[in-house]
């Protein structure tokens, strides 16, 4: 991550503000309001605004409640309570905007959640910065053998090499070609003076799809933990985690009574079917039970024997 | 509107913060922050939280237009081209949250707005407050005669006491049996201590619709001038109407420059349709046009004429 | 229920249609295709219109998959699959209509879930019909003493019969005053040719929330599942879950394989937070564990135990 | 546009349908069912599914309207109407399912409409097709000089040829690229049977904007228009509008009636900003007006100039 002299001055800025303010604050997270966290190579993702924070929850509850909150006392009590019971409207009494700097094949993953608002720095209008994520070693791995959509051992030696000079070589190569068909460079400058320049509109299609894009994105707390709880899993893509992660702990300076909640009940947490409920029945009666009779697919035994530490792993 | 004493208090004690942020602020609207705006005879309107100020518009679309804003130079003409044009993600990027107190057939046409947040006071968890919209005199109208959907002149005399008579009692009593089945006072006292009281989430259905309820609703800048725009026009019943007119005064003090903008081109604007231009332009150059053979329906030709001034109203 | 000879013809017209199309059909909802199926004293659900079946799943779902499903090999397999993972957006691709004949504060409840389409019939319009709702006696209970949003046992003998009376003679007194204030009865005859009539967006105020209204109310398959889990519940209103039982009805014969997985996942199936998982997985070892050391709430633990049949409910 | 012959034959088989159905249909669209329209070099639009026709917005309306539509008697007159005064929740009662191939830079487009159901072709688990978009030479246009984000006069002569060739290699070489990465070429077969191939989420990366990409794309009536206002405009990228005109035409076959005043009321039509209002009163009039002393920004002023008629183009 490179900001510009200039960028790192207007991050600055903001920083040193000093508003008076009657609304309620998150001073956790008024300390690292508009930081650029660094994520993957080139990205980041930067706070630059909220509103509500803990007390929010309850005091919008209490409206729908009333007068019957007596039996749960504490605020942390009430939300924990909301959370299992799935009453979520509370938590959307809470919002949150981010500035995320990402590789546009993550953008378009990140795009399907779409109860948010987002402005992206637009390819029709300007010049895409000249950053392509490249991944580190380690996280250059192999098609998985069993599951269509993850990911294997780490390529070794000479073909992880050979694989990111590719993804190197093609990312410069394409970009200097989008310059050329522009006929602009990065920095404003002209190539040939005797050429028009391809609309920028068209030219952004030579672009890879690891070039970096930007957005502003905007959510409230609940669509926030829909996101994170499918992105920060395991099943979801590394590249996409290592995004939903730097953001989890945002979520534990805003709202850090939430968190644990959240934490508990969903990260944490598992589902189980009307099936899988016989059989963990059967499993404390002391009960034999094995797959075969189980009802449940193979892979469903699996993931149940899994959830519950009964087997180590997927095979 | 009759708030208690503790509601007074609370209200007090929330607009006695002075907390710091690092966040932008809107200083005109922090003035009148959880105030109890007075609407109707007991509704209010409060401001309990926002997010965001005009700048914050302008720092979202300069990402998406990236190096790409030079001409329209100023912050106030960006706005002004953004709302134009329709480029609406930009006015997501601000937030608002009011707590509204408002009569049971006034919500039920407010929460067709889709698009926002809502924690209602609920009356399957508590009792509702004894209070309900009766209409002032000169808002007792009757239904007029050329719109199916509209008022006319006002009632007169003997007919409009009789009218504000039966809904003064209708309303008392029904009222009085809600309490008379929960066997429990709306202060909280108990009525027969030899009997059970109805279920509350049943004895609610007793109540009519002129009821007040209370809700906080959390939306964002576009779609509360979505709403605004709809329920702050003429067509409105007029019960929202009065809703809505506190709020575009809410709006002035959040975002005086995008208020501006709003009132010019949504507000104060009109829409004219393909057949109508070429009315229009006949009209420029001085040509003779008639309803009969313009293409319009009576009822277009009559919306055309009165939206550029050339007719009184609809007759 | 009661249907006008006219209504009755209507329905009657359209379940005569006989039209081809290429689309793909539910041959068991094409069977009760427009049928008003009997919900509470006076309500009903009748489905009007439907795209696609399970098959429209599969085939969404492959695209996203492309050459990548060979191992969930059959339609079944791949709808579980989906459903167990929470890959909502095949399910999203069937779509459905309803139109319902509810009581308004049932109606208040529904409207809550944003993501379907709606069409009321308007009281700002029209003259509502006069049919209220009254519980029928077993379902008249009193307010539970262990949970504020919940009923306890049945009222019974002559307090039933009072609370009975009570919304009897409320409905019928203030939907007779509305007539008188409209000047206008039900039937369409004017009541007195010397007076005028309230406007109908006003009168409507004086009726009670037990009156029925109706609408045109369409979703797709996702977030009618949304709408039946937490409708279809133990611990939604009994009012409100007539409505989803019958529509789960629907379900089946629209879907059933996609019904019988949410059954499985969703329905039956129950959610254990990470706390919770330890205590299981010492049950399922035999381990020694109790309530008091479990850092679960007391709530909690009885929820838990609940859920896995080891205790038979809250106390 | 190459479909495989299986891809053919499914399409033939779908269409060979004939099944019975009691809902309503739309004659027209039901003769182009399944069928791909070809849309630029690769892409192609298919009509997959539908729900209800013109009258189901009638339908709709007249429950919300109830008895009160005697005055607007005819289905069109309603529709047009409805259009009109934006009473926008007849539109979407109606519902359409399309299957779309298109260049990822314009899915990147067409995705930011979030009231849609989408399921796209994952390259996560599968291995895209070896197709690109290549504009024709005559869409090939220069930066606009005068509007950052527009294009201007085609290029020409050798530098046209030198950017298709840059866009065609640059495609073509990432592209060979990405299959040496995954150690398969795309008709299945193994490159290097001694390596293992990088995993598809993340070999993705290599390609570039141009590649082509499918989604099933489902969304109502209502939103449908939304989509095609601002995608079949002027404004918009020629590449979405080729889409935005051959769904334009699907729209005609689907809903004729809605579409007349779709055209005449949205797509032909204008706005006119209060400001604008007073400028198009005078001019009627016949007084003397001019851009500087009219209060509207000089680009303002053009736009409403070129809005009737009275000028040209924007220079």
């Amino acid at each position: 991550m490179k900001l510009t002299k200039e960028q790192a001055q207007e991050i600055k800025d903001q920083q040193s503000q000093q508003n008076k303010t009657k609304r309620v604050t998150a001073p956790e997270l008024e300390k690292i309001l508009y930081e650029a966290i660094p994520v993957l190579d080139h990205g980041f993702v930067r706070v630059v605004d909220y509103m509500g924070d803990d007390t929010s929850i309850v005091q919008s509850a209490r409206v729908s409640y009333g007068k019957g909150t007596k039996k749960v006392s504490t605020d942390s009590g009430l939300i924990k309570y909301l959370m299992r019971h799935w009453h979520t409207t509370p938590f959307e009494m809470c919002e949150i905007k981010y500035h995320v700097k990402l590789p546009i094949f993550i953008a378009r993953q990140w795009i399907r959640h779409r109860t948010a608002n987002v402005n992206e720095y637009s390819a029709r209008y300007s010049i895409l910065d000249k950053e392509f994520y490249l991944p580190s070693p380690d996280n250059l791995a192999a098609q998985s053998k069993s599951n269509r959509q993850g990911r294997g051992e780490v390529l070794e030696g000479n073909q992880a090499k050979e694989v990111l000079d590719l993804l190197k070589n093609d990312a410069e190569k394409t970009y200097k070609d989008y310059e050329m068909m522009l006929n602009e460079r990065f920095d404003g400058t002209t190539i040939d003076e005797n050429k028009k320049g391809l609309a920028r509109e068209l030219a952004r299609m030579n672009l890879t799809l690891n070039t970096y894009t930007q957005w502003y994105w905007k959510t409230d707390l609940l669509n926030l933990m829909n996101f994170l709880r499918l992105r920060a899993d395991d099943h979801a893509q590394y590249e996409i985690r290592a995004y939903a992660d730097t953001m989890l702990d945002t979520l534990k300076k805003w709202v850090p009574t939430t968190y644990e909640a959240f934490m508990d009940y969903r990260v944490g947490g598992t589902e189980v079917s009307a099936k899988g409920k016989l059989i963990i029945q059967k499993l404390i009666k002391g009960e034999n039970v094995n797959s075969e009779d189980s009802g449940l697919s193979k892979r469903e035994w699996n993931e149940l024997m899994i959830a519950f530490g009964l087997k180590d792993k997927l095979i």
